[in-house]
């Protein structure tokens, strides 16, 4: 058994305990979540409580990242389960705020990367990421940690967050970790859930593709071609309709159509009113 | 005479000398300025000073908040002048970065607020807002004072600083500092170097409609009728063209169109190509 962890819900207490932490030396590590929580946040964890003395989880559903139509009414969400899983793994804090304590009514300011914002999820999913980058520049300018931790699954994501970083000079170091996948390559994410057994049996595909695709350019085969491949390959798996297969520079995100550089594959597909997305280092 | 100021160019100096300050366990307040440096300013810095153990003084004249067409090119730069003038009042430090330091070629982020930052100048000067909310948070997050200093002449950016800074979470205190006036009424401004002789002494007639107006309000006139007659007297006064007159909440700026709560009175006219704005309290 270990203890439960402590949790706070205001900006105000975050900042005091942070503050305590801060008056003893001590280094601070953040995994931002939306809850739901999975090995692929697990490992974000664990990677935090070995490069810092103190380590904070957030939870929050982050209404401004969800579109019209999208999923936030029915986004998973169970603290308790959540917290008592972390527990495990020692981080020291959970900060879970409620919607109003983010966004009070007169909040106005937004924070968007044009281009990098504007690419693949967010050709797809208008408004995301500025919802995205919002938040996060929120929850690190409220913990403002040494090192602050995003998987790789969402991997756009990630590079939004180095670039917004780096363009506000908020001082703090993003780090990256990889994506935790199932033994059937499926990587995981909360979404799933949403899956029925038909629908997970198919799901892999996605992964499969991306893998084959991204060791045939990593070969000298032609990027267009290995992507017309996959985006072929997801459709006879099952899949109902692909919004994106994409060979981008791995840190710009902008479009890659020679071999050249570090390059990534990402995709995103939907399965039934599933959306499943996925990426692969080339 | 008093010792040169000490001069930085680049963030990781910037924070290296505050980093110095904190481990002594100093208050730092931040300045920030395009330049061109006159009383107004120095107001700013002898609030600073006498509020903090060390003031830091930015000088950056930031091309995101000029417009096409707008006077970025020949905005009145000279940094030897200011820098003399700085030292006698004893400010610590000024940060002086070039564009690219500030803006490298990859930067993409950009600060809004929707609301506050289209009304009013936003509504004369496209996109200045956003430039405005971009270089004021990261100029906030480079030096991470404990203070900030902005005038109330420019009482939309005041605002609209405040609100960002609430919305973002970003840990620092903004204090507004009154508007100071030549004896004429003339609003100080760097602007003002660009006013002909004859045009100065049309200039102070701006202030004095606008002090008018407020003084009727206050007494309890019709705020419509008001404006009106403030817009009649600055174009009688020869200013070419009134941008607005206007009678807003004073903190959210909302439009206010009864006698009710704090409200302040602004505007911006043209004088030949010279375009100032003013704002009073009521």
């Amino acid at each position: 058994m270990s203890d439960p962890l402590p949790v706070v819900r205001r900006v105000a207490d975050l900042r005091a305990v942070i503050a305590g932490w801060r008056k003893d030396g001590l280094s601070v590590g953040l995994v931002p979540t939306m809850g739901a929580l999975h090995d692929g946040h697990f490992s974000l964890v664990r990677a935090s409580t070995e490069q810092n003395d103190r380590t904070c989880v957030t939870l929050f559903v982050n209404p401004k990242q969800f579109g019209e139509g999208e999923d936030f009414g029915t986004y998973p969400r169970d603290e308790k389960t959540d917290a008592a899983a972390l527990s495990a793994l020692g981080p020291d804090l959970l900060y879970a705020p409620a919607g109003d304590e983010m966004y009070p009514v007169q909040m106005a300011t937004s924070v968007s990367v044009p281009g990098l914002g504007d690419w693949l999820e967010g050709e797809f999913r208008p408004g995301f990421f500025t919802g995205v980058a919002t938040v996060v520049t929120k929850l690190l300018l409220q913990a403002l940690p040494d090192r602050a931790y995003f998987g790789e699954k969402d991997y756009q994501q990630l590079c939004l967050v180095r670039r917004l970083t780096t363009d506000l000079n908020i001082p703090v170091e993003i780090i990256g970790c990889p994506i935790i996948r199932e033994a059937s390559g499926l990587a995981l994410s909360s979404r799933n859930a949403y899956l029925t057994d038909a629908q997970g049996a198919i799901a892999p595909g996605l992964s499969l593709a991306l893998r084959q695709a991204a060791a045939e350019i990593a070969g000298g085969s032609d990027i267009a071609a290995a992507i017309e491949a996959a985006t072929g390959t997801i459709l006879e798996a099952g899949f109902a309709n692909v919004d994106y297969v994409a060979v981008r520079d791995a840190a710009s995100l902008q479009p890659a159509t020679l071999h050249d550089g570090n390059q990534r594959i990402l995709a995103a597909a939907w399965l039934g009113d599933v959306r499943l997305i996925d990426n692969r280092e080339i």
